[in-house]
């Protein structure tokens, strides 16, 4: 089923860090699998004054892990072709043109090109007025466009954005990259819901009490306190992945599982998901900033201490809150999401959390519980399915106590899955947009997200302060416990001990 | 929680194989947990001519790979006294009572007893009845009478055995062991219906397809030809294990989690299973015989050359079977049943095959299948659950591939759990008759289980073979075809291959 695609991807930002890590390892899987073989060249563009071989070089530097035949790797590398660019000067596009047009005729790729912007989002309006204007797109062959996340930074520049690309490219051709959906454990909560009677059955508002969904890093911001300090949690995180997961937890079945009909779906599930009043946005949402801190004896430094970050920073790391969606499948659970960086421990989890059994066994709060039914679908590091059940405790007595059915994929099987950015590329040549975020999907998100960040602002909202390498400031578990509601994933060793203590008198 | 149990335990039947077996480490158990320790004295009565000593002696024995403490063990020996008994002679049962009448006034036991009988069925009815006329039964204290099964061979002989015990004892009174109900996993058939809203709230025909119960031994008949030769499968197991596993599985939530409620539950659920006419039951069941056979090289004999079994034998070794439940919840849905001797291996489950997801996914015979959600519950020797679900296959594309969410006890959490018989006695002793079957139940079973004798006998149906270790006859496995469905449980290779070659033209 590996059929050889044909295609002049051309990179710019060919010198960054993303090309490097993802990009170059990327295309070389699909060359390793024959889906790329001999009608495919890759032209890099970037300011620095590279050689052709200066970038094969890199590129071998970047897949030297994964080479076992010097041999092959080196043919591959030998597709790579380097122009230097400058992305406002039309001059450049028109020798990127030639050297297209070269390619396209030596490699024999039938005009289809990819473009793939791996750079500042600055520049994302102007190459593709230049791609237009200097006839580098054409009808001859498919054009599509991969974009980077951020898509903007409000409603307002992504619009701009939006319409800067809209005169090049439509948006059928347009591939904005969110990662997260390259991931399996993503891609499989489409399968656990859709393909397995005992959730698709129960999968609404009559069985479902509240979702939560955790994206948490344990790493600070890194060399990024600049970029991230203009950005925060909010915009970083949740206006994209976190609300790309939500879409697909909450999206009615499509008609059949096809691109089209997950499209509109998922639009339709953003569209649904209930914009707040400022009002209500400073109740639902809580922003967090990490001060100083430490875990197993080692310290952590407070964010406003972090290289390029100002001292009197109010960008938030950490965001707690709770989305609802207007329909009738979701009317009154509450989607909570939490994000952030220096929390606990680095992992993506959804808690799927079912109503408790009605019937019989009344859940008292410290004696015979009946604890809720949780489908955990851990997306990364480990990947995985766990579901929380209520058994009968070993012993004399009926008493209940919570038993895990779990799935885990062993390394092995994991060495077999390909990596995300290879998958969103294979997507992309393949022409199936579906795991991309669509512009409604973008427009919606925005909507969403600045009426919290407007009502932070406009508030004068305090910043939360935890701990660096603790799960979030104390107000994110009481964002929950408003609603009777708790964290399933709690690693944070006082909590389970606040909780015993409520047991103890 | 472990208050101690003032008792005279009597055992008739106690130089037997099962008393030594499970009802002195029972017993043993109960002692190092307290729950019997100053206040009790066990009589243990059969026909030899034994002395209090050699009682004493092999209780002993009996309990030597669970001793830590001589002095212990010892003490705990020490209220075992032995009476040599004919149960047919009134002037033993005089001496019984004397020795009874001793012990109470030694060990305080406050008039409470209990009657065990380990032995042939044949008596039964006698014992009882000079129980009571030689007033050791008597109002003083609690009288509890614990039998073994068989409990009749047909309705006929089981409602006179039934009468023979009420002229002594109350319903309420006797104890009809089933030791299957004493096993943790039996036992949590309903923590996992009533206690998970994920499974009670899809436990019905509209989502479960089918129910799959299989009893299967590795084991031939053993020493126990003569007895079993007069028995059959359809006697030994289906009639008294697996119909109440069965109901179990099929009972209606009762009103609340209390003894007299799940009785009433469970009464119903029996008097729903679908009486047959003699045309259906030769429809729905089929007998089967193993003939010699081997499996890994080792060799076994046929059913007709084992020791005390007659060559021409018709005895059933092998039974499968559908139940049909007249009720709302379960119209239509089969619950198949099958056990049998030397089978290719030892293991007792329960499979629930759930309906496969309507929509979407289109299940194809050798495409992408959409395989049906299967929760198994491991009775023995495996104890554990699994959840089959379909999620997505790793890789590029969107097919899909069962994953198997499992949980098994592990034998260290396995050492707390005490055995069932211990369990049961122990229930006996605190009058909680819940996992004992209750003479509506025994009643209806018989009526059941006749009509298929019956059916087999009068049309002198076909004995089906099959070769010793392997699961059965074909016909097994055509009875499930018929309606569409397969055994899930399925550990033979042909079958296996022969499902492969379907799928390889």
């Amino acid at each position: 089923m590996n059929i050889e695609k044909k295609v002049l991807l051309t990179i710019f930002g060919a010198t960054g860090d993303l090309a490097k890590r993802k990009l170059y390892p990327s295309l070389f899987g699909l060359f390793k699998k024959g889906i790329l073989r001999e009608h495919f060249a890759v032209i890099g563009t970037a300011r620095r004054p590279w050689e052709h071989e200066t970038l094969r070089e890199v590129v071998l530097e970047s897949i030297k892990d994964d080479v076992e035949n010097e041999e092959f790797a080196e043919k591959f590398a030998s597709h790579f072709y380097y122009q230097p660019h400058d992305v406002q000067d039309s001059e450049h596009y028109r020798t990127l043109k030639q050297l297209g047009d070269t390619l396209e005729e030596r490699y024999q790729t039938e005009g289809n090109q990819v473009f793939y912007l791996a750079m500042s989002p600055n520049f994302f309006g102007t190459i593709a007025l230049h791609l237009k204007s200097e006839n580098i797109v054409t009808e001859h062959g498919y054009s599509r466009l991969i974009i980077e996340k951020p898509f903007g930074t409000d409603l307002e520049t992504a619009t701009e954005l939006n319409e800067a690309l809209s005169n090049t490219f439509t948006e059928e051709q347009i591939y904005r990259i969110d990662h997260y959906l390259g991931k399996e454990m993503i891609q499989n909560v489409s399968a656990i819901r859709f393909a397995n009677i005992i959730f698709e059955s129960i999968w609404n508002k009559d069985y479902i009490d509240n979702i939560q969904i955790t994206f948490a890093e344990a790493i600070g911001v890194e060399d990024r306190g600049g970029y991230y300090d203009g950005s925060g949690a909010l915009r970083d995180m949740v206006q994209n992945h976190i609300l790309q997961v939500l879409s697909l937890l909450a999206m009615e079945p499509p008609k059949k599982f096809a691109e089209e009909e997950i499209r509109k779906e998922k639009i339709k599930a953003f569209q649904a998901i209930h914009k707040y009043t400022e009002d209500e946005a400073l109740r639902y949402f809580i922003p967090g900033q990490y001060t100083a801190g430490e875990i197993n004896n080692e310290r952590f430094i407070g964010y406003r201490e972090e290289p390029n970050v100002p001292e009197d920073s109010l960008t938030e790391t950490f965001v707690a809150g709770a989305f609802f969606i207007d329909n009738e499948r979701w009317d009154g659970v509450p989607f909570y999401i939490r994000t952030g960086k220096r929390l606990v421990e680095k992992g993506t989890r959804i808690n799927v959390v079912f109503k408790t059994s009605p019937q019989l066994l009344t859940s008292e709060e410290c004696g015979t519980n009946v604890e809720p039914n949780v489908l955990t679908i851990y997306i990364q590091p480990t990947e995985g399915f766990s579901l929380s059940l209520n058994g009968k405790e070993m012993g004399q007595d009926f008493n209940l106590s919570p038993v895990a059915l779990s799935y885990r994929h062993d390394s092995e099987f994991l060495g077999n899955s390909p990596e995300a950015y290879e998958k969103l590329l294979h997507d992309t040549l393949d022409g199936n947009s579906s795991n991309f975020s669509h512009w409604e999907e973008v427009k919606r998100s925005w909507e969403l997200i600045d009426v919290i960040k407007k009502a932070w602002t406009n508030h004068h909202t305090e910043l939360y302060t935890y701990p660096a390498r603790t799960m979030g400031p104390m107000e994110s578990y009481e964002l929950l416990e408003r609603n009777g509601h708790e964290w399933i994933w709690q690693p944070e060793k006082w909590y389970i001990e606040r909780k015993q203590l409520r047991c103890d008198f």
